[in-house]
């Protein structure tokens, strides 16, 4: 057996910032080398920040990526810190682009792997970018066999983690860039408790934390034994070192050459064992209590709030407050990210807006300590009734229009950060004005259906009443019915059938791409599917338009769902479920795209 | 020798019309029937459309497209045309979804073949979706051996047309869906030229014609012999049947199995000889004479425009008429698209719109001939401004923002679909009001540079004084300098460089992705360069929330160009170009992201 301090380094790197990732992995390395550690992972690309897209395209991007990679090896080495042998990600072009990380020791680049499984499904584009690696390496770490893995390595069969069950490692480390959805982290513990019995050897993972665009990475990097055991696991969301001794084998692998379409690679890094030293102060469990679902949620909304408004350089947030319960949710999460007094909170009320909403709005306001002012919209809506005929959605519409028009203006001339209220219900089924309520920078709950928002909510709140401060969001914000308040004493349920019914139809419509026949047969009411299915359709036109938000679903609109606007596709029964006069399938008049879908945009 | 009569198939179909598709394939097989033809051709994916997205993803889309296919090869029989063989593309699900086209004849699916490459580049995602196929696919009709392959076959070296030249084919059948870009077509003819020397047989190649959200399908389709000789072209743009007896190579092949990875598989569909029969007329010179630049582009731009309208279930269009080049192309095209009386006008001068400008708008719809009407946006500017405090750019935004409610609230009240007027130069280095000029469902010239605005506007007058029609854009129109008119005496170039020198920059840096290094080698100006770069880099998030348009150039912003909207990469010198002081890659205080880029969007 053979000792290894190893440290697992869960940072927050940001796309393109090649200067500014490095010094973030050389000053983790000094503490990890204060730690005594041997050997330092680092997430998945953490040199060039994940995912780079089409960055990878230029030229000058690549080779900036090997030449940070480069500069850092001397600097680690200049800095004492060359007997740490430190795996990095990075974008190699050896052979067309890679998903490349590297081990750096003694101010070289000791070895090289470029990721063997490249994920082309949902979010990732993988197979865009990057040429596919053939080469199963391994780096002699203190005389452990040390073989590297990228992320989708672990996920899929065959590749890597069957060549290491052949190759007699005596460690895998995996470094990854692998996006939050909820309950992934149910999956990640046991997926890597079956690669590790696969490998037969422990298994060492690091994630990233933070948040690009419209991914969240929760972090929590894991170390699991070769039997299976639990060795250490990271908080979520939290920038963190985890070190541990592991006691590891240390046999000397001999394999090389062709195994299971790989080519098994072997570089001796050191040979040296380990000095004695003191133990690792055990660190009691691994890791602490798991997050519960609303938890881990709150935390993605938050962490993908603060990094898009500190990478896109921006202090300060605005949003309208409306009083109801999306509002209020978006305001406590803005203030969570970014600190309340820079969120500044705009009320909007029309002639329509009842008083309950207008002191809702200002409690929640006062609660959560953002800034608050009150722009009665009546003057303006009134200038565009007197200048042009609007009547019904068109005069619903331009109430949300105004609003959007005074927060952009606030935003253009005070410099904050729009952020837009929708939930994914109303995405979903196009209950939203586009250039209205739409309108925003970021969109903290575009992927949190309608019924947990108002989850989040509670939860929230009875987060603040254990700890002893004023729950952010008052009751009547939360209980009260939904409405947009865009015409006399309208509800939602006017437009919209009830939020439970309607978002458990749209987590197999939408998430799980069901179609008719699937719908019917998972329980769900014909009539509704129907309804339900032609509100999604047609909407697709607006979702295009809308502002990017934190992932957190199985299929979030934006990348991870792509479908035509232009579409004649309506999931109907199937022939043999239409009794013998089956019609082929296609468009009935009744599902037809609506002759005017931007007029049919909900309020 | 045998004599084969082939009929190409130019149409245009519309994705998720499953229905109305195979309608359009029986009544274009009735017309290549009544011209006598052997064997028709129909385009990559005609019974789904193309690209169906994400819809590949559903079980019930692709059990409802192999359904319509055999629906369509009984009806086929059934109307007597069972003799005709039909090859058309479908979406197929033998081991995963699968880009399939089949032979119909008999009544009977008589042979299926899976495209071989699939692209997975610029606009491309087909490696998302279909499992690539490995069988050569040979239909013996009327005693010819017809090779089956799909758009990227021809593309890619190996595969099915390396396979053709060892099988012995007398032709080879290429189905596509082929989006336009500018000089696609100078390409097609010598790779098909190529092609068919590799294969040693014809090719009959026919693509779609029509539009798709963002692609535009110009056809073009056509057949080349063996020696390289055109034997026919499609005109571009038009639906259209081309109908050519072709005297072909009547060996009869017998290799099958393995060949270069693929198996080669037979299939019998009929072997007796065409009967005796009057020649297709000759058709004169193959294809009419080639569409010049202009011309090409401003037919991509019709047919996408009136396909975006068609498809999307709407009769009418709006848009605001500035007086400027931009509207008034716009308002042209969808004059052209949808005819002039379903075009709709809405100039909406402000304070600082010039006496030119109002009467240059209301020349421009005298001239077309569309709906016009004026609506001063004084009195809703003056409203915003009474309430809240807005100066400099927050107010030139305001006015833009004012236009884009009133176009919306007119779309919402009327039913027109809203057109955004804004040039491919604007949105790359954005220079537009995000929920102000830049509001609408489609965007028709969002991906034409501001020079080559003015030269399609010069292309369509001279066409217009060419038919002995009034030109239809004003010479001050064209003639003026550039300006967004919101601020006294403003004009473009106080806020851009010149335009030729502009989009020169923009060409290199967006369209071929160059660094600042090549730019700069290109002989562009270094410091123009670095401002441009930056630019475009922070304006992302704007051209995020864009409306589609056509697709034009080599990458238009969209699906064609993926790139993170929060980074801090910048193209600057490399290193060795920074004389000795030499200075990691990353940005530098001057390039970082503006502190509010939500705030500096131009006019």
């Amino acid at each position: 057996m053979a000792q290894l301090r190893i440290a697992l380094a869960q940072i927050d790197t940001t796309v393109g910032d090649l200067a500014g990732n490095a010094a973030k992995v050389l000053d983790w390395s000094r503490r990890a080398a204060g730690d005594g550690a041997d050997l330092v992972l680092f997430p998945e690309l953490a040199l060039t920040g994940y995912p780079p897209e089409d960055l990878v395209f230029r030229e000058s991007f690549r080779s900036a990526s090997v030449r940070t990679r480069d500069e850092l090896a001397g600097r680690l080495a200049a800095e004492g810190l060359g007997g740490l042998a430190v795996v990095v990600g990075y974008l190699d072009s050896a052979g067309g682009p890679r998903n490349a990380c590297a081990v750096l020791h003694g101010g070289e680049v000791a070895a090289t792997y470029f990721k063997h499984h490249l994920p082309n499904y949902g979010v990732f584009d993988e197979a865009r970018y990057f040429v596919p690696g053939d080469r199963f390496v391994v780096a002699r770490i203190r005389g452990v066999d040390v073989a590297l893995t990228v992320c989708e390595d672990l996920w899929q069969d065959g590749g890597p983690f069957a060549v290491a069950g052949r190759a007699e490692v005596g460690l895998v480390a995996c470094v990854n860039g692998s996006p939050y959805e909820r309950n992934k982290d149910d999956v990640r513990l046991p997926l890597a408790t079956r690669r590790a019995a696969e490998a037969g050897a422990p298994i060492a993972y690091v994630n990233m934390v933070g948040a690009q665009d419209e991914l969240v990475y929760d972090g929590d990097s894991l170390i699991v034994a070769a039997d299976g055991t639990l060795l250490a696991r990271a908080e979520q969301y939290a920038e963190m070192l985890v070190v541990r001794d592991l006691e590891l084998s240390g046999h000397r692998g001999t394999v090389t050459g062709p195994v299971l379409g790989m080519t098994v690679e072997r570089h001796l890094v050191s040979d040296e064992p380990a000095p004695p030293r003191e133990a690792v102060p055990a660190a009691g469990a691994p890791g602490g209590d798991p997050m519960v679902d609303e938890e881990e949620v709150w935390q993605a909304l938050v962490t993908g709030t603060r990094d898009y408004v500190r990478k896109n350089g921006f202090r300060t947030a605005t949003l309208g407050l409306s009083g109801g319960i999306d509002s209020a949710v978006v305001a406590v999460i803005a203030a969570d990210a970014i600190g309340a007094g820079n969120v500044h909170c705009v009320s909007m009320p029309s002639a329509y807006s009842s008083e309950h909403s207008k002191d809702d709005a200002a409690e929640l306001a006062r609660r959560v300590g953002c800034g608050y002012r009150t722009v009665a919209i009546a003057p303006m809506v009134d200038a565009y009734l007197s200048a042009v005929a609007l009547t019904g959605l068109a005069e619903e519409n331009l109430q949300a229009r105004v609003r959007g028009t005074l927060l952009m203006g606030l935003s253009n001339e005070e410099g904050h950060l729009v952020l837009a209220t929708g939930n994914k219900t109303e995405l979903a089924v196009g209950y939203s004005t586009i250039y209205g309520d739409s309108v925003g920078g970021y969109a903290p709950i575009k992927d949190v259906p309608k019924t947990l928002v108002w989850k989040i909510a509670r939860w929230r709140n009875a987060v603040a009443e254990k700890r002893g401060e004023t729950p952010p969001i008052p009751e009547n914000t939360i209980s009260k019915p939904p409405s947009a308040e865009l015409r006399p004493g309208q509800l939602d349920t006017d437009s919209l059938p009830p939020y439970e019914l309607l978002d458990a139809v749209l987590a197999d419509y939408v998430d799980r791409d069901l179609g008719w026949a699937e719908l019917v047969g998972a329980g769900h009411d014909p009539t509704l599917v129907e309804r339900v299915i032609r509100l999604v359709d047609r909407a697709e036109y607006k979702r295009r338009q809308y502002p990017p938000g934190p992932k957190i679903s199985l299929k979030a609109f934006g990348r991870d769902r792509r479908l035509p606007i232009s579409s004649r596709w309506a999931e109907t029964a199937p022939p043999e479920a239409v009794a013998e006069h089956a019609e082929p399938a296609g468009p009935s008049p009744a599902t037809a795209p609506d002759p005017t879908p931007l007029a049919v945009e909900g309020s």
